[in-house]
Formats: structure tokens, sequence, C-alpha cells
């Protein structure tokens, strides 16, 4: 499996963590998305939707990273499986998942904020405003939903959950979001990022990292 | 099961769909957003995310239209499967449905809309510009991603894709998205509003339309 990705783009570090939980070889192609390299004939080619991450597989390739992480699950459900338990409690994980793919990332993508200075002449300030503002509507709500006495989003493993929140709070921390703010999350995070799994995931960690 | 409902909000329009697919015997309770209905305790007390919609069920509360409807599939998997196929037809299901979920209609939700007005004082042309640029953006990616043999989404029955699609154009068409140019989707559009399950779930046959 080739695995197209950007070093901070958060939607490619969760498949990162994922590949990682469950030990599947793959190699990483470098896609910069600064330099719009996602935009350009070669990419589009794999990827008609123009974003990052895309997974290339033996069937073809894929986009949207949560498809790519339902698609592991499916295809490897037995090492370091992303959702466990009954019908119930893979509908907690993937309900805190989507609290984050849904509601705070799509909001904060590039593509967003470049639009917010280029079409509607917001400034940096109001920008950052607005970056920060839909984390922490974002987070208030995934921290009451989390139950401290977890050690990860749901349970005692890594899920689903963990694998999306992780680059979201990653990302926070470089907009200045107070993380003191949202504790069980913030343990969350350093609990992850003990694992190898998480840390070789980490964006100062790629190989393309500048 | 009770569903927290508004007759306009497209998260809300999936789940009804797809109850109405498998044939879910359910009650409809409205939260009206125009009111801000979803912020008030009452409904706070059911969905700490303060967001709609929320099905009630003998486990709990569940939020996130994309985490009901996985789980409606994975307690109802007999009745008019949501997810079919092999793991990558599945995953091609899921890839358009979060080409939808994830890239378009977080943009242009009710509360992103208010903070354009509100926080960045957007007037109404660029915000309805905002709108449809997010909805073209993505539809024309959909739109390549479409095989017109095909009846619907992906293969001869709705699916997920289906599930999530149709509430998006709907919500297009309001904000006047000349639908002409993804011939594709307006098929795939009508085709599916001629099934009853997606005609009862329309906006304009809910019993809290006005």
């Amino acid at each position: 499996m080739k695995l197209y990705s950007y070093f901070r783009s958060s939607a490619a570090y969760r498949v990162r963590i994922a590949l990682n939980l469950k030990n599947i070889d793959h190699e990483l192609v470098g896609v910069n998305l600064l330099k719009s390299e996602q935009l350009g004939a070669a990419y589009l080619d794999k990827n008609p939707q123009g974003l990052l991450p895309a997974l290339e597989t033996a069937d073809g390739v894929l986009g949207q990273s949560l498809a790519i992480l339902e698609y592991l699950e499916e295809s490897h459900p037995n090492t370091a499986p992303l959702l466990f338990g009954n019908a119930w409690q893979k509908a907690q994980i993937r309900n805190l998942s989507y609290a984050i793919a849904c509601d705070i990332h799509p909001l904060d993508n590039l593509r967003v904020l470049k639009y917010l200075s280029n079409e509607l002449g917001v400034d940096d300030e109001a920008k950052n405003t607005w970056y920060r503002h839909w984390v922490e509507v974002g987070f208030e709500k995934v921290e009451q939903l989390l139950d401290s006495n977890n050690a990860f989003c749901v349970g005692e493993q890594p899920s689903l959950a963990d694998v999306c929140l992780v680059p979201q709070v990653f990302n926070a921390i470089r907009f200045n979001v107070n993380m003191a703010a949202y504790p069980k999350i913030a343990a969350i995070y350093e609990r992850c990022n003990k694992l190898d799994a998480f840390i070789d995931a980490a964006p100062q960690n790629q190989p393309d990292a500048t």
C-alpha cells in the first residue's frame, strides 16, 4: 500500500496512526499542500477529489480518511481493532470520531482558511479566532462526552476516536488553544503519545517534515 | 425510538430516510433550529452536543447523524442494507458519503453561516456565494466519482451515499446551485425521490414544516 501524505495534514496523520497500530506495511509518498501539489495532474489522476490523504491499494485508490480507516478496519479487523464492543459501543466510538472529523476539522482546513483570507478579506487575527472557535466549541462537547475512568476515548485501548482526536489536538496546540480547559482530552493525548504508533505518525517525525 | 429532528436539518433528513428505508418504527420530536431550541436545557440534557439530530434508543441517546446511520445499519443489517458488497465496495460507499458529510455539509451549516454574518460581517451575497462554492467544489468531485451505469450512487439500490446525497441536493437547489452541471447527481436525486422512503423524509412532508 502507498499512502499519499503531507506531514501536517491531520487527515493523513489519522491514517498514519492506524497503519502503524495495525502494523500494515506501507510506503509514504509526500504531497506538498502548501505548494498545492494535491491539485496537480499527477495527484488528481490518483485521487480526483484533490484532497489528502489517499491510499493506493491493489483494488484502486481510496480517498477520504474516514473511509480509509473503516476500510483498514474491515480488511484487518484482528490487529488493533479501531471499533470494538457491541453496536452501541461502536456507536459511541463513531460519535466521538465524527464530533471531530465532521464538526471541527472541516472548518479549519487549509482550503477554508485560504477562502477566508483570499475571498472574504478576513485578516490573520480573525482567521486565528475562527480556527480556535471551532476547536473550542467542538472540544467542549467532546470533553463532556468522555468518561475520565477510561484510559482512552472509549475503554482501555485506542480506537477510531483516538485516531481522530490526537491530530486535532496537535493542531489545536499549534494554534494556541488552551488545552488546560479540556483535562480529559489532554490526558488522552498524552497517553496516546507514549505509544510508538502515535509517535511514529506525528508530523515532526515524517520524512517530508520541514 | 425517538428522533429529534428539524424539518430543514439535512443531517436529520438523512436519518429520516434511513429509518424509513429500514422500516424502523419511530417517533419524531421537533426541535426548532431557528429558535435555537437545540441549545435549550431540555435538549442539551438529551444531547450535550447541542446539534441535530439525536436518536433516543433503549440504550441511550446518540448524536451525530453518521454514527446514527452506522448504528442503524449494525443493528438492522438485513432490511435495506446501507452498506453492501465487499470491503472495497463498502469503502466506495463511505468515500462518497464523507465527500458530502465531511467536505460539503459542515461548511454550510446554519451555525457557520451565522458566524460569517455575526462575527465576520459577511453580507448575504457573499454568504450565499460561500454556500454555493463548497457545494459546487464538492459536487464536482462527487460527479466524477459516480458511474452513470449505476441507478444509485453505488449499484442498483440506495446506500449510505444516497442517504447523504439527497438532503445535500435538496439544500443546493434551495440555494440556487445549477444542478444541470451535475447530470449524474441530478439523475440519482430524481430516482431516489420516486421512492416512498425518500418522499416521506423530505422537509416539506414533516409535521414541523412551516
